[in-house]
């Protein structure tokens, strides 16, 4: 029987985290003072995350060591398979082979705990006792609650209230692993006082939740706070992603000539991408690289590269990175983690230089890629993973209209179980496609800081 | 870094099913017609099952080979990791070390498409072009309609209709993976018209779906039957969850003292102690089986065991089993897996003759087990499985108690993403403990068959 998957027992679980910064073939830009426009130093950061974060934030050291106890946890789930999409293949009749990792054998579902777990780590070891952050549908949130849990800390999570009220499943999630889940904006903080008092029955956004979340740490002596995605410590604790599907595909006795993933804040796409991208880097490889998005946010695909807020408030320093504009609010589509209006600033770079490419997709056709590979492959994927599948058929079908085995690989980053009304809507064709038209585009970048 | 979890490569999925009866110490005793009260023939089955599947029903054969189609299919999750709760020991301050088999990896997150996959098979290979059958909460259903998908067959779901309404995410999920959901009772059949017409608005039960999904393939000349426990065919597929056990059990360097599973048809805990009961049976081994149930329905603990029907409307042979009498309708507990009046004939016969033992516990305490795991070891497990968990937890005390090291494995056989609320109903104080008294029981028992 050939296999179908490739599993690797827990002393595979890699000994450090790959930094791609010190490979790259130009300088990333720094972070600035928005008033000043002049380089924020670390110290910035320091009110809301502890050292070693910060550290780890502008290493420039290629290997960070993982330490053990984050290796333990870590093997209540990694390393995760990687499959074979056999079914796939012969579905589209192609001779490509495909393969993908799959993320969501974790506790919560997705590969968020990768960096929610190191990141509790280390503020417990610095003395922080409770931690704050933001969530939309609760990916994010119930991964933090999770980890905070195995850490021993409490955690606070301010949940946009449209998702509150709308998805239970994954706040109660979070309060099985005990933390405390707020409905987005409250009464607790000055930031979610002065929404309600304008608009009592505010539904509330992500940008509204981080500055509640922020300001609940800023304000506490014993809390700090954690973000899920776009940072550079975040991609670099999601490098196990790709460190481990190396070593499996070379159990497949392959090497990818194409690796595909999702990509929002940028984390779940850097994961899996950056250990293959230094092999191109360092070792002369020449595999291609897709980072996926929809086409009702097309950040990378036709954001502008520049320099903006990270949160919709406007509050965080300016990052370098692909943007729609920090007061963009992408349309209500299922795949709420690609529902960010910039990206991570080493992917924007890697796009902004030709060593990524990037594609929009319309949310239909994602849906029913999506629906494909789960009657073929047995696993209902998450919305966000949708994009990736659609991308690595259409690279399959290319393969098969070229005649080449092309090698194929995607991340899958998450199951769909919490996500199941969105199919519902597809299968009953009421999903909206909503592609951003040129002039909307124009118009939110409009907003950038001047 | 000592290993926190096993797992094994696709070239360790099982190549036979274990059939335990021929390896028992005693005779079952035969399905009887309830009319003339002689042993039925397997003839008696034709109409509902394919031969296959019949002839597996009472085979006196050991070992029944697993088609290579299949196992590829099973390469889709299996082997399923086995994983030593080395959290949960600590907790507990116990010298007991605790290992669980985790099915929850399964597509649809439970154990039950090791059945669901052969009985799809046999039925398409014997030309069968549709199955049918009944489901509750849905995981039952979700299961088959992902089987039916892989082998090219229609699937027809009679799902109870409170579930339908209430419970939408897995009726999606079959609807995903194509199959046909109705919600029961229907206008389609005769046995759905009868209960309208006296009950308008009937909330169904598993009694009337079952005889909707028996009456539709009765009726139809492409379409079969398919049931996802109880049955003697079921049990035997779910042994690949065992024998795989046994296999990880030795990397670990161990051998359980004690084996625990949930029992509500019998077909998870069969599936993970007949193959360590064997090593009891033939090679001389001593582990306890400990199967543990509902105090709300508490069949092995406190039902009678004689001939009954396997149905609540009375329409099968007659089975020897554990049973409340088959007109009784369970409290309605969240571990929907476990409502049912009955048992496995083999399981009850095993418990009837001492060589499995069973316990009962009520609601809360089970959920107290749950939460108590999911924050020690990060997944959030299925209601069913709590009663498996607490009984795994009461046993490491015991061991601690006694001062002794005693390896305790139990079958966690799936996640409880889709049961989230009863989570959220039992951390706000709000699920009720439901023991059934000894006159409810004695009530349930006067309506046996004569």
């Amino acid at each position: 029987m050939e296999p179908t998957k490739f599993v690797l027992g827990d002393e595979h679980i890699p000994q450090s985290w790959y930094n791609i910064v010190p490979d790259l073939p130009f300088a990333l830009e720094p972070p600035l003072d928005p008033a000043t426009r002049e380089p924020v130093g670390p110290e910035a950061f320091a009110p809301i995350f502890p050292r070693a974060i910060i550290e780890q934030e502008v290493t420039a050291e290629s290997r960070v060591p993982i330490p053990e106890e984050v290796r333990r946890i870590y093997a209540l789930w990694r390393p995760t398979p990687l499959f074979r999409a056999r079914r796939l293949e012969r579905l589209l009749d192609t001779p490509a082979r495909i393969y993908y990792k799959y993320e969501g054998v974790s506790p919560t579902g997705s590969h968020k705990p990768n960096t929610a777990v190191p990141q509790a780590y280390y503020n417990r070891e610095e003395g922080v006792r409770r931690l704050t952050t933001e969530t939309g549908a609760g990916q994010w949130g119930s991964s933090l609650a999770f980890a905070c849990r195995q850490m021993g800390l409490e955690c606070t999570v301010y949940m946009v209230r449209v998702s509150y009220d709308q998805k239970p499943y994954r706040r109660i999630m979070m309060q099985t692993y005990g933390a405390e889940v707020h409905a987005s904006p409250t009464d607790i903080t000055q930031a979610g006082r002065k929404i309600l008092e304008e608009h009592p029955d505010s539904p509330g956004s992500l940008g509204i939740a981080i500055s509640e979340a922020v300001e609940d740490a800023v304000g506490s002596e014993e809390a700090k706070y954690s973000l899920g995605s776009v940072l550079n410590h975040v991609l670099l604790h999601q490098t196990v992603i790709g460190q481990e599907a190396i070593e499996q595909m070379e159990l497949a006795g392959e090497y990818p000539d194409v690796v595909v993933g999702c990509a929002g804040g940028g984390s779940n796409f850097g994961g899996i991408a950056f250990p293959f991208l230094r092999e191109n880097l360092v070792n002369g490889r020449d595999t291609r690289f897709i980072a996926v998005e929809p086409a009702s946010c097309p950040t990378l695909t036709k954001g502008r590269f520049t320099y903006d807020f990270g949160d919709t408030a406007g509050t965080t320093p300016l990052m370098k990175m692909y943007t729609l504009g920090h007061s963009f609010v992408p349309a209500g589509i299922h795949a709420g983690g690609l529902r960010y209006h910039g990206d991570s600033p080493i992917l924007s770079a890697l796009v902004h230089e030709g060593l990524v490419e990037a594609r929009a997709y319309l949310q239909n056709e994602t849906f029913e890629a999506g629906v494909a590979f789960a009657r073929a492959e047995g696993i209902v994927p998450a919305p966000e993973v949708n994009h990736a599948i659609k991308a690595a058929m259409d690279l399959a079908l290319e393969a098969r209209e070229a005649g080449e085995e092309r090698v194929i690989l995607f991340n899958m980053c998450g199951h769909g179980h919490f996500d199941l009304s969105a199919y519902e809507r597809y299968l009953a064709g009421a999903l909206p496609d909503l592609e951003l038209s040129q002039e909307e585009i124009d118009r939110a970048l409009q907003e950038l800081p001047a």
